[in-house]
């Protein structure tokens, strides 16, 4: 009945860089993947490789305006004292705006500075300049011309960009498909009336909300229960199936905590355990080339852990730099507290007096997803410290816009 | 042959405040829609009521740790000199972490100070406190409590919150559905070999990219010939299906623009023009209690008449307050000159000099989108002004955070 597994205590930044060391030697950061899709459903999409447009726009000479297409030079002799006629559909074409301007024409008087008159004739009273009013081949994009470059996010503005310059299909980066096991004999789905004993399985969806939030695609599987042969199979499969794995929990050393021998026996453990509060029982590890993180059972903790670990990965992925989360400086309402030898991570709201912005620490428990959830921002206590004291100065690491502060009116703020 | 159609040179301001209103008498703003979904499918949707914890969690006293329960009245004699011997399944009992603790038991010893011995016999050197390592019910969650209020956009940390409350459905304000009309004998799907004339159909895309980032669910239509009949009966058909309908083009006072005419017939027509450079061509209307919107061809003129009259009315058929833009003050890279009597939105690439930021207006045609989609912020010449100088300071609306500008790498910035 004896059993010891030790965690190791190393800085959570040691074993990152290890992990995505790992990744790009095997070519899973550096021989990215292509798909081709369809510009309409391309939003938010990363491309792939520059593109360029295949049409001008416009592709032909166009009316700018509503009006009349003339040849200029046959329009200098008219002015306000010396009306001059041109006979439709000879001398001058009626054209709206986008029309192509006919062969040999080559300006357009706008429709207010015309009057018509019976038997097809129009009266202009001001000469028209060569090119009035026509918006040239290429004036907005030259066929050929960079529209974007590679690893861009392609806004709805690109898009319509990309279209108007007849390109209907682009390279981009798929989403990475992220599956996330939840694991472990006492989970139940979400219900009422749980038994005691039974946990109900919530960070199935809260992983998938991030991972979606960071540009991948989550699937949740079904409940594994704590069956080393089962969990192995269902590994295997989402391995197969997926980019990324997360398995959520068993990552700790307890009895039924068998995720760290499992990846070592079809793939290799990096790290097991990281220094940091919550968070330390997390597993990196590698299977067929694809990335298995161990992620701990406690929400708190196993946010943390994908945004530490999977985070990064998920945007690389795709070709991007990870975000940077945005800072402020805010001094402390109280002192904290924090274990020598772990770097930790405190939830903090957010408060402004005067102009002063004051961070409050919340619940400091790891199963406190609410907590979380109400969060304004991070205050990360370095692992060489013991805490902060009441009225330091300190990074916030915003979990949410500032501006939002003055908005918020949840019940928790008031305690 | 004559025709003339006057267009109003109303502030946009103006013309928006009486659309809300109108929108605020017929209870389109006030009687906001509801509908149910699983709290698995709810991110980033918008709480329709406050939602309260269903249970508590935990639901039962969990062990907080891996170890034995124990009575801790019966563990004070333990020291380090004196180990107490417990039998097991009797006077202690195994527990991991989140296991209930057996009724009659109250407190939690770890695993790593407890040694077992043969014959079911667990030894620990310390005495336990009542309470210790045990999460009693609701030390995160209190049943009934508030987990979040009406109005809330949901975050992935929230639906973790919510099922583990046991919520698993969630009332939400249904993304308003906005209907995207291309319109135009000259418009064709966008291809690479278009003919003179031909006008690739862009805007429906870039359209429903912004209503999409806005938490609208936007629906493009096939492209309408300019046929008042069949225009008509897709406008009927698209304001039966839909919460808001963009009808683009046909704004305008061409030959061709009937929609003015058309949201007349089967509604009524708020405004048509407003006093903005670009997108003066726009048409407010109501048909059948919904909003109508008819939005110019180019697509800057498109973009900023959507930005203007469509997004805030997105956002508040949610329940929500349209986000304000983040502001920056810039110096202007050379003077702007800008007509009187139109508030001029002008696009600007911002550019770092030392720690001043500098504005360069980029192209000010309407149709260069890709001009739109290279800026990083709007500048805007009120309607009484006639531009500013260069070197003065402006307010410049971003785009894009501020923080992409170093790493962007566009063609047009080394321009």
């Amino acid at each position: 009945m004896t059993r010891k597994v030790f965690l190791s205590n190393r800085p959570w930044q040691e074993a990152r860089e290890e992990f995505l060391a790992t990744l790009r030697a095997e070519g899973y950061l550096t021989e990215l993947p292509v798909e081709e899709i369809e510009v309409t459903a391309a939003l938010g999409r990363v491309t792939a490789a520059p593109v360029y447009a295949a049409v001008s726009s416009p592709h032909y000479p166009a009316a700018a305006m509503d009006g009349i297409a003339v040849r200029a030079e046959a329009t200098f002799t008219a002015g306000e004292g010396n009306p001059l006629e041109l006979a439709l559909g000879h001398e001058a074409v009626t054209v709206d705006t986008g029309d192509p301007v006919p062969e040999g024409f080559d300006a357009v008087i706008m429709i207010e500075e015309v009057t018509f008159e019976d038997k097809g004739v129009a009266v202009i009273r001001r000469p028209a300049v060569p090119g009035q009013n026509i918006r040239p081949v290429g004036e907005n994009i030259k066929a050929g011309e960079l529209l974007v470059p590679a690893g861009h996010v392609l806004t709805p503005f690109d898009l319509g960009g990309l279209l108007s310059a007849g390109v209907t299909r682009v390279a981009v980066r798929p989403r990475p498909r992220v599956a996330i096991l939840p694991t472990g004999t006492e989970l139940v789905p979400p219900n009422p009336n749980p038994a005691p004993g039974q946990i109900l399985e919530s960070n199935g969806t809260m992983l998938a909300g991030l991972v979606t939030l960071w540009g991948g695609e989550p699937q949740v599987y079904p409940i594994t229960p704590d069956d080393y042969r089962l969990l192995k199979e269902r590994l295997l499969e989402a391995v197969a199936a997926s980019d990324l794995v997360l398995i959520n929990a068993g990552s700790s050393a307890g009895r039924e905590d068998y995720t760290a021998g499992l990846v070592a026996e079809v793939g290799r453990v990096l790290t097991h355990g990281v220094a940091t509060k919550p968070g330390k029982p997390v597993i990196l590890g590698m299977v067929e080339g694809k990335p298995v993180i161990g992620v701990p059972g406690y929400p708190v903790s196993a946010a943390l852990c994908a945004e530490l670990f999977a985070r990064p990965l998920i945007y690389y992925r795709q070709g991007l730099e990870p975000p940077r989360r945005e800072q402020v400086r805010a001094v402390l309402g109280r002192k904290i507290y924090s274990p020598l030898g772990r770097e930790e991570f405190i939830r903090v709201r957010l408060e402004k007096e005067g102009d002063r912005l004051v961070a409050h620490p919340t619940s400091r428990g790891a199963a406190t997803i609410m907590a979380l959830a109400r969060a304004d921002g991070i205050v990360v206590v370095p692992r060489l410290a013991e805490g902060f004291a009441a009225g330091q100065e300190v990074t916030v690491y915003l979990l949410r816009p500032l501006e939002d502060l003055a908005e918020e009116a949840y019940g928790s703020r008031e305690e």
